[in-house]
């Protein structure tokens, strides 16, 4: 317990993190979750409950056709333990047990949720698990009138709560079976809207959904809004536009597939028959990920309008500003630099699934890495098929692409800040 | 005349590399260039002519079985004016004709050979210019005596100064014909480390080379040779190990295709029978590239080292250092910058030859591309193939790859620096 008091917040919620998934792989385990004439090992038991807490969504085995309600009820726990960050909760409970939320406890949730300042944390808190339960709502009793048409009320109900849970927090699991994650239902409008609704409002952070909710004008949101909200328009339109000239699909399939690439993970089509050209499109799409602040992954749309944004400023000689705001230089070079790990990261993935899986082609192993650094859990299908060792390298990008490469890269370091300065020199670059 | 006076440095960069582009096309459709029976299409030789300029060494036909020694002597000149960098020649030319180089004309060479300091550049012209022809005749003299053996004393001349050309400016040329490259000659010892030692020295930039020619002592050198003298060696011996570790080849072939990757462009082995662990590992040294100020491309090493080391800082909190030097900011942001500007042009290429070239599988397309952006020549093959839309792609990316995304993003700001200053405000990354 002393122990645990001397660490660092990042080195506490990556132990968290991993504490709740080996607990999940335990109770995934059990027979109580595990169907009848069905076996889950171990590897899969473990690619669950990453999947799960990391909100990815990709799976080893089909969530439907191999656990129970008890084993379902466990996944969509994980699924909203992860989406929320493990330190929400804890501090949830705290305060709903009555006790005071320490300074360690508020600076937790500070590094979990990314947020500057540490007053009103525990606002905040309330006001994050209150707004999870309205959307979740919602999204259930929508969800339940398509569901219906189709299973017995009871049955339908627990799938549009799973399913509304699953979406919120941009997990991409459904529990319809046999793998065909939302491909019955691509032409439903309600179920593709409601999905989409949830998703983006999932994915664009609980700061920015209550800078909308207390602002109410575009005009008036912090800069982090407006950025967030205007490259999430511009990714959705630009995904929906290029995965329409690629792929043969509808327009509502090509813009749910665009929503759902950018971290949520659900398919309507099979992905696995993609041209190359729409496969590259999602690849980017997922590398891009969601909003910094919500449930999602990847490098961030924040994180991409700041490198758009340096690039710009350096190829045209301006200052480097946005929305008649000047961003500071530590923004653009943490940008680069989360953006250079998430490549180390991804091409680190790549290169040893392509040593141990060579009979899959050299898209399918990179989109698959992608998704599973980006949590976002869409698959051309080789995860179920590859081998003990390939799923490992998956649970754990998984396990950095939740976390953030940038954390997982600093709990390594112990050295304060340097005392010496050196003088300074210039190489040449480019 | 005036129009040209009143245009920046690097816009009649990119001129000067066009228009010699467009000259070599011409020459090459001559009767004279083409062997009888053989057709040179516009495409074919505009193709030729770029790859040669950019000194790249991919192509769409093979140089031996199409062109005539006047023909193949059109294009060492163009590997040679394309390498040494097309305002070096210029400045050249001037300083032989006795006329006394203006400050543009100092300004050019600045910007083409991307030195730091306008002191001293005529006395650097003449230096490139000698240390060029003494490399290259040495290295023609050693290739001399490994193709007499097969060849007639004439055609062996001819050959190994084209060679020696070839190598040393990194374009990666051949003139064996069958598309066969230095296949025939994989095991040949000294072939193999001429041809390793010019590609090396050529890619380590004529700065550098000057540098250690003055210093002879590594401590001494300045802190830009450091860094890409141990860049070189760290990415030759990790290329050299991967490559033996994925494919199943020799080490002198394997530390050979490493040296190669890094922007030459020689094959000993036919590289469309490499696994996708071992196109990927290529890549990766494709993209990275050879050193600044030589006749490599790619982001180059200096470029890779800054990206290291920035980001070793953030998740260390240490300044950031290398030799007992703290690199600048300007330094570290234009890194990351070009990185992300040549990831675009990439990702942009990859994108629309997929849509063109549906037939062929993601990697054998990134894989072409990034050969063309790092201006490698390495090739799995499909070039010679593509179709004309396809071939103005591969084009259009080794013009940009050889000038820089970076000078190309530029030339189209016409704007001086802005001078309202807006107040800071940070948005959240990652
Ligand atoms: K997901
Ligand atoms: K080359």
């Amino acid at each position: 317990m002393e122990l645990l008091k001397r660490q660092s917040p990042g080195r506490l919620i990556v132990l968290g993190f991993a504490g709740v998934i080996l607990l999940g792989t335990f109770l995934l385990m059990m027979p109580v979750s595990v169907r009848e004439g069905q076996q889950v090992s171990f590897i899969n038991a473990l690619f669950t409950s990453t999947s799960a807490v990391c909100v990815t969504g990709l799976i080893a085995i089909d969530t439907a056709d191999h656990f129970t309600v008890f084993g379902r009820t466990i996944v969509a726990l994980l699924i909203q333990i992860g989406g929320l960050g493990v330190t929400s909760v804890g501090v949830g409970l705290i305060l709903l047990t009555g006790k005071r939320v320490g300074m360690k406890g508020r600076l937790m949730v500070k590094e979990a949720m990314n947020v500057g300042s540490l007053k009103g944390m525990v606002r905040l808190v309330k006001a994050v698990l209150l707004m999870t339960l309205c959307f979740e709502a919602a999204g259930a009793a929508l969800s339940f009138l398509v569901f219906v048409q189709d299973y017995p009320p009871v049955q339908a109900l627990g799938i549009s709560v799973f399913h509304a849970v699953a979406a919120f927090n941009n997990s991409g699991f459904d529990i319809l079976g046999g793998l065909r994650n939302l491909i019955p239902y691509q032409n439903d409008i309600l179920l593709n809207l409601t999905t989409s609704g949830l998703i983006i409002f999932g994915g664009l952070g609980f700061l920015v959904i209550l800078d909308i909710g207390r602002k109410r004008s575009f005009k008036k949101l912090c800069l982090h809004s407006k950025v967030v909200i205007t490259m999430s328009v511009i990714l959705l339109t630009a995904g929906t536009l290029l995965l329409k000239a690629t792929e043969d699909i509808s327009w509502l399939g090509a813009f749910f597939q665009s929503v759902s690439a950018r971290t949520a993970g659900f398919s309507s089509y099979p992905i696995g028959e993609f041209t190359n050209a729409g496969l590259f499109v999602l690849i980017i799409l997922m590398f891009i990920g969601a909003s910094p602040g919500s449930t999602g992954g990847g490098i961030k749309t924040s994180t991409f309008f700041a490198l758009v944004q340096a690039t710009k400023s350096a190829a045209t000689n301006q200052h480097c500003s946005a929305f008649h705001r000047k961003l500071p230089y530590e923004v653009l070079s943490k940008a680069f630099i989360i953006t250079f790990l998430s490549m180390l990261v991804v091409c680190t993935g790549t290169f040893f699934l392509c040593i141990l899986e060579p009979e899959y082609t050299f898209v399918q192993i990179l989109f698959e890495i992608t998704s599973a650094f980006g949590t976002v859990g869409l698959s051309t299908g080789i995860t179920p098929e590859l081998g003990d060792a390939g799923k490992y390298i998956v649970i754990l990008t998984m396990f950095i692409g939740r976390l953030g490469p940038l954390t997982i890269a600093s709990i390594w370091s112990f050295r304060p800040a340097a005392a010496a300065r050196y003088s300074e020199e210039s190489i040449t670059i480019g």
